[in-house]
C-alpha cells in the first residue's frame, strides 16, 4: 500500500463553480491553495499552471484534474459546463507548459477516487458509491483505476420503477428521482436538513437499499461508499439504510455500506491520486 | 482479432447433469465428444482426461471447464451441486495428469464468455448478458475476461421492487422473480413456448427492459447479450424489449441488446476460450 510520501510532486486540480483549488502533498500533508473561478479559461489556465510549478516546486510528476462536465476523458476536454461559461477546453494541454502527464475525469469519478484509495475504500479492490447531493453521482474505482464502461457510468439513473416520478433525465423512476435532495425538496418543501421525520428516512433508506442492492449483485464491490451531505444525517438514514439493504439481500452478502471520509477534500486528493496512477489500461 | 485455428490444443469441458462434452477445435472447426455424467467423480475423471488426451493428441495447452455450482473458481473446485452427486471436486487437480493449465467456471460465465469472444459480442471489449431459463443467469466479460467482482456478480438477482413477488432466493421482487421460465409458469400455469399472447410478452418486456436498463447504466457494456431458450420466441419478446429500453433510457444511449448466437454449443466453445484466455489479473 502507499505511503502519503509516495504521492509527493503530483499536484490536483478541482475545478468547481466558485473557486478552483490546486493541491500537493508536501512532509505527508495535503496542502492547498485556490482562486475565485475566472469567467475566462485563458486566466484561470496561467494561475492553474503558475501554483502547480510553484506548490511542485518546478515541473509536477502529474496533474490530475476533476472538473464538471461533460467531459471527453479520454481526450482530457471539457465539452461544456451549466456553472462555468467555459466552452471546448483542453485541459490536456496544460501538459506541455507544464511538462508532465495530464489526465482529467469528472469531479464524481475523481472524489470517489480518492474514497477508494485514501478513504472508506482504501485496501479494497472494487469500490463503488453515491453521491447524495442535488443529482445522485456513482463511480466504481476497480484496482485503483476509475471505471467508465462504454461512456460513463450513471448509477443514479438506474430505474426502480418504469412507472416511477419523472427524473431531470426525463426518464422515470430513476434512484435520482426518489432520493436525490432535489427530488426530496420538490416533494416535501423541505431541504434533507430541516426533515426529521424518521418515517420519512425509513422510506428514503428504502430507495437506497434497492440502490445498493442492485450495484453489489450486479458490480459486486467490496464496499459501497455514500458520500455528499446528505450522510451528515447520521444514522437516521445510515440505520435503516443497512438494515434494509442487509435483509433484503438474499443471494450474496451484502458489502458493507460506508460514509466518505474525506469530506470537501476528496476532490483535491482524487487529483492527486489520478495525477500519480493515472487512467490504467 | 484472434482466429479460430488460434484455439487449437486448447481443450473445453462442459459439466452438465445429463452430460459431460469435450471439445477442441481442428482445422479451425469445432469437434465434440461426450458422455452420460456418471454419479462417480473418478469416473468422469478418467473418462474427461483420456478424451482431453486423445481429442488434442497429447497434452492439450490448456484446459477449461464450466460447470454447475456453487463452486470456488479461484480454487478450480467444486463445493457441491444439485443435479449431481458430486462433492468437494477438485477439477483444479486434472492440471497434474494432464500437464497443463486448468481453469474453472460457472456454466453462465462461461457460455458468456463464448458469446463475448466468438459469439454475438465478438469485437466488443465490455459484453454484459442474461441467461432467460429456469433462473436467470447473468455474466459481464471484460476484455476476454469474466468479471467476477467480490464473489460472482448476480444481475438476475437485481432487485425491481421491493414489494414484488417473491424468489427462490429468497428475496423480494428480483428480475428473476418476474420473467423466469419457472416464474411465468407459476403465474400462468404455461411454459413460455405456449404463451402467444403479445400483452403478456409486452408485460414480461418491461421487467426485462428494467432489468437491461440497470446494466446499461451501472456497468455501461458495448452490447448486452440475451441466451436461453425464451428468446426462441424472437420478435414477440425481442420487439417490446428494445422499443422499452430504447424509450425509457434517457440518460445514455441504450446498448445493443442482441440474441446469443452460438446456442447449446456455448459451454463448449466458452471452455475453450477460458482454456486459452485464462482469468486474466
Amino acid at each position: 500500500m502507499a505511503e502519503m510520501t509516495d504521492y509527493e510532486g503530483y499536484v490536483g486540480v478541482d475545478i468547481g463553480g466558485q473557486s478552483i483549488r490546486v493541491g500537493t502533498i508536501r512532509n505527508g500533508e495535503l496542502e492547498v491553495r485556490g482562486f475565485e473561478t475566472p469567467a475566462s479559461y485563458p486566466e484561470a489556465r496561467e494561475r492553474i499552471i503558475a501554483l502547480a510549478r510553484e506548490m511542485a516546486g518546478g515541473s509536477p510528476r502529474g496533474l490530475g484534474i476533476g472538473s464538471p462536465g461533460p467531459l471527453d476523458w479520454r481526450a482530457g476536454k471539457l465539452l461544456w459546463t451549466p456553472n462555468i461559461p467555459w466552452k471546448e477546453i483542453s485541459y490536456a494541454e496544460l501538459g506541455e507548459p507544464l511538462g508532465c502527464p495530464v489526465y482529467v475525469d469528472n469531479d464524481a469519478n475523481v472524489a470517489g477516487l480518492a474514497e477508494a484509495v485514501l478513504g472508506a475504500g482504501r485496501g479494497a479492490e472494487i469500490v463503488s458509491g453515491f453521491t447524495l447531493g442535488t443529482g445522485i453521482g456513482f463511480f466504481t474505482i476497480m484496482h485503483g483505476h476509475i471505471y467508465h464502461g462504454r461512456f460513463d457510468v450513471e448509477g443514479g439513473h438506474q430505474m426502480l420503477n418504469p412507472e416511477g416520478p419523472v427524473c431531470g433525465c426525463g426518464a422515470r423512476g430513476c434512484l435520482e428521482a426518489y432520493a436525490s435532495a432535489t427530488a426530496i425538496e420538490a416533494r416535501t418543501g423541505k431541504r434533507p436538513d430541516q426533515i426529521d421525520d424518521p418515517a420519512f428516512w425509513d422510506e428514503i433508506a428504502g430507495y437506497l437499499a434497492q440502490g445498493v442492492i442492485n450495484v453489489n449483485n450486479l458490480i459486486g464491490p467490496d464496499v459501497i461508499i455514500l458520500a455528499g451531505g446528505m450522510t451528515q444525517r447520521g444514522d437516521l438514514l445510515m440505520e435503516p439504510l443497512r438494515r434494509k439493504a442487509n435483509e433484503w439481500c438474499k443471494i450474496l452478502p451484502m458489502a458493507p455500506i460506508l460514509i466518505a471520509e474525506l469530506g470537501h477534500q476528496a476532490g483535491i486528493y482524487g487529483g492527486i491520486v489520478l495525477a500519480r496512477l493515472g487512467h490504467g489500461a
